[in-house]
């Protein structure tokens, strides 16, 4: 199933991609996508649905993040070895764990919001995982079954918020819009191997990013178990896995965005994002 | 006031503190303390209430987090220059963030928790700072009108999980039961002056942290407006704004906490908390 949310932003009612590609609604059936609703047994109840059954949703409406009420965003850094490489950094010895802001959140198609001092905003496609049910001390066989599904996520980087501002990512990862989630939370049975996906981000059309989880260094069983054992996941977080070469930090020169720029993304199985770039009013 | 959350975790209701020291249930008027609860129209209502009109809860109820839907737990971190000084570390040349996750918080007296592969458990008594409304791209000079108000945190730090598990702070402050918030959120206008607050911890009896914010390098309206620069603030979200020295790993020898240890801990006119420290299942 691909299930998402649409509606204006705050507002946003559950809905599902119907075989045809229309968006269906839920709202008869589930109250949001996120919760109970994405547990196994949520999930189970809702592929016995007939998406054709339900209303359709107008072509055209806005998209939100494809789910609800994520209490952390945890993303996982410098785990593609390629990308490690481009940003001079070594791979690290285990799995580098920061948090953006649960704010950052945003529909697949929102704007990307350059931030009023921000002179390096970059791009980060990545494999995002939400998890389904409370996960601690899991281990590595385990792992996947606490998978809800797998998500697209632009994790949008401020490079000199980053890493020039004194301490720790977070500043230059959690700014308004920074992560575009989405369009639809694919579920696990329809994703066999997340090691292997295929993933792309261009910028104005050009391809800047072209890779695939295989190069991925620490994988999602490794990912969720490693993370369980130093604190509790709940159904809604959200682990964004790293991305592969091809940011705007790692060329010569060094390419930020800019008003007026569109940025379009995608992983295989997944579906695909467009923003708009604008600056902050 | 001095709201609070009384109850078994993840029930909690709402609840105020009466002039005579008993708690008081807000269910009839409120669903809980956060969102628009704590908005200044939210809290004019609030104030027109009287906590004797209000039925009491039993001594000895379990308080919650006193305040619920943080979105954000963001932490300022090397904000005292004396605590800066026993880490080894410089005072930074601007505010150091880092988030704790939500998921750590836990009520005033909840048990700290030490994860099963720990040791290096350490305590930080901290003033937090509870959002009122929306702020972003605020003034230092307008910043304390965000302010819903003040609590008592403990921001308990793994240190070999913070700084040995290779990069960023997340992965030692973000256990279970790793931030503990309260006993009460206290209105701001019951704090004329947040940076002239004495703060202490002991450890089985023994005060090991005794200090006031008085000298806190970046104050709260700093704090405040710095951050709505990088991001929105918004209601519920808490802002834990350092702690003063005397921490265990300051110490010489360093000094850890253990199963059985008991960790007390208050601010001036914010209240106090008690932990019993215990090892995770």
């Amino acid at each position: 199933m691909k299930l998402l949310r649409h509606g204006p932003r705050g507002q946003e009612k559950p809905g599902m991609l119907a075989a045809d590609g229309t968006i269906r609604d839920l709202s008869a059936h589930v109250a949001d996508i996120g919760g109970d609703v994405i547990s196994d047994a949520g999930l189970a109840k809702l592929a016995k649905i007939d998406p054709a059954s339900l209303p359709e949703v107008a072509a055209g409406t806005r998209l939100g993040a494809c789910v609800a009420g994520t209490g952390k965003f945890i993303c996982i850094g410098l785990n593609y070895a390629d990308h490690a490489a481009e940003s001079g950094l070594a791979v690290p010895p285990e799995p580098v764990v920061f948090m953006k802001a649960t704010s950052a959140i945003c529909g697949p198609n929102d704007d990307i919001i350059i931030p009023r001092t921000s002179e390096k905003t970059d791009w980060e496609v990545e494999l995002a995982v939400i998890i389904g049910k409370h996960a601690k001390y899991v281990s590595e066989a385990d792992a996947l079954d606490y998978v809800a599904g797998y998500a697209v996520a632009n994790d949008v980087s401020e490079r000199a918020f980053q890493a020039e501002r004194a301490g720790q990512w977070t500043k230059g990862k959690s700014c308004d819009n920074f992560g575009q989630l989405g369009p639809w939370l694919v579920t696990r049975d329809e994703v066999a191997d997340p090691q292997n996906l295929s993933m792309w981000l261009t910028v104005n059309g050009e391809k800047v990013q072209n890779g695939s989880t295989t190069t991925m260094v620490y994988g999602v069983a490794h990912v969720i178990s490693y993370l369980s054992q130093f604190m509790s996941l709940h159904p809604g977080d959200v682990i964004s896995t790293g991305t592969p070469p091809g940011v705007g930090m790692g060329m010569k020169p060094p390419r930020y965005l800019k008003a007026g720029d569109v940025v379009e993304l995608g992983v295989e199985r997944l579906g695909q994002q467009r923003q708009d770039v604008i600056a902050d009013a």
